[in-house]
């Protein structure tokens, strides 16, 4: 890409890992450019007016345009890469898999790890804290859920990396941080974060 | 396409319908499978083993090929279509726009909808009573930034209908059977909403 590419960002956040992770097996670079979310700084009416009128993180900056959300980000880095599938189903089947990331297993896994281990448990609302039960058990479903699917192949989709596996790595490796859940309880999920730790150009989420 | 196409659905369901219209728009023909979602339906054994593990409709059928998510489903119809930008930049801020449907607008606006429409308030539990408020200020924000950005559009990407006013469409247009939505209150997505209708080959969530 011959554009200038910022990513708008809080460093912790699987979802602006995914982005940086996609770069790094692309090979692409990208300037950073932090927000301290736990302050506010991505709710500013400037960040709202120039960088993304939902107030969220990640966003990615290319050149004068401003990109939201986390997976079509990573879309835009990888369009034409080996990590996008080149036929019709496969191309779709691993879109499935990051639409399923963003509405069963980003709200549970990331939310909790979210909460407990970066708001702090006594800090959390009345609200947050009774939905915490059912938070844990659709992570468990959602952990199950690639478990089962992993059983079978190596990868979310086809036989090499997708950005379907960068999607789902991303709270995956980190979700005992939430605390609770325990990665050693599903075999093929811990079999496949050792695959993609092992990608060329990986990069952890604290580079 | 040469492959069968079946629709694994329960009508009413905005997620099912963004597919119907996604075919409809392209002259696709479906074929339709109804599940009572109501009666379990979609928790039984065979259809977990057979057509979607996570449980959920739409799941859209190509051969003996099961694709669920809805977003995804629709993907795979418009592949090459002209419901889908040619350009990189365009093509990301199409899935961006549906990621965001996903994350922040159909678990407020449909699940609303959802719960007092389809369940019925008084058979909500203490724990989703709890949560209307809260889903109800989250699905007015969503509609108010739809509202913002179609002030200066008439499409949510480029200049032409693409698959996230189709996505966006569904569930925004049956908001008011979630109570409380006025959609008279976000006079750019109601003018887009008409857009919307009249594009060649429309069908209505009824159809």
């Amino acid at each position: 890409m011959t554009e200038r590419l910022v990513l708008h960002e809080y460093a912790a956040s699987g979802n602006c890992y995914k982005i940086r992770l996609t770069a790094a097996l692309l090979g692409i670079p990208l300037e950073r450019r932090h927000y301290d979310i736990m302050k506010g700084e991505t709710r500013t009416p400037e960040f709202l007016a120039s960088v993304n009128a939902n107030g969220r993180i990640p966003v990615l900056q290319a050149g004068d345009r401003f990109l939201p959300e986390s997976n079509a980000a990573s879309f835009y880095l990888a369009d034409g890469s080996h990590l996008i599938p080149d036929t019709s189903f496969d191309r779709a089947d691993m879109l499935r898999w990051m639409f399923w990331e963003q509405y069963n297993h980003e709200p549970n896994v990331a939310t909790l790890r979210f909460w407990l281990a970066f708001v702090g448990e006594a800090q959390l609302s009345p609200g947050q804290r009774e939905q915490l039960p059912a938070k844990r058990a659709a992570g468990e479903a959602a952990l199950r859920l690639m478990d089962e699917h992993l059983e079978r192949r190596a990868w979310f989709v086809g036989d090499s990396a997708t950005l379907a596996d960068v999607a789902l790595y991303a709270y995956t490796h980190v979700a005992e941080e939430g605390g609770g859940f325990r990665l050693a309880d599903y075999p093929a999920v811990h079999a496949w974060l050792a695959r993609v730790a092992a990608l060329p150009g990986y990069i952890p989420i604290t580079a």
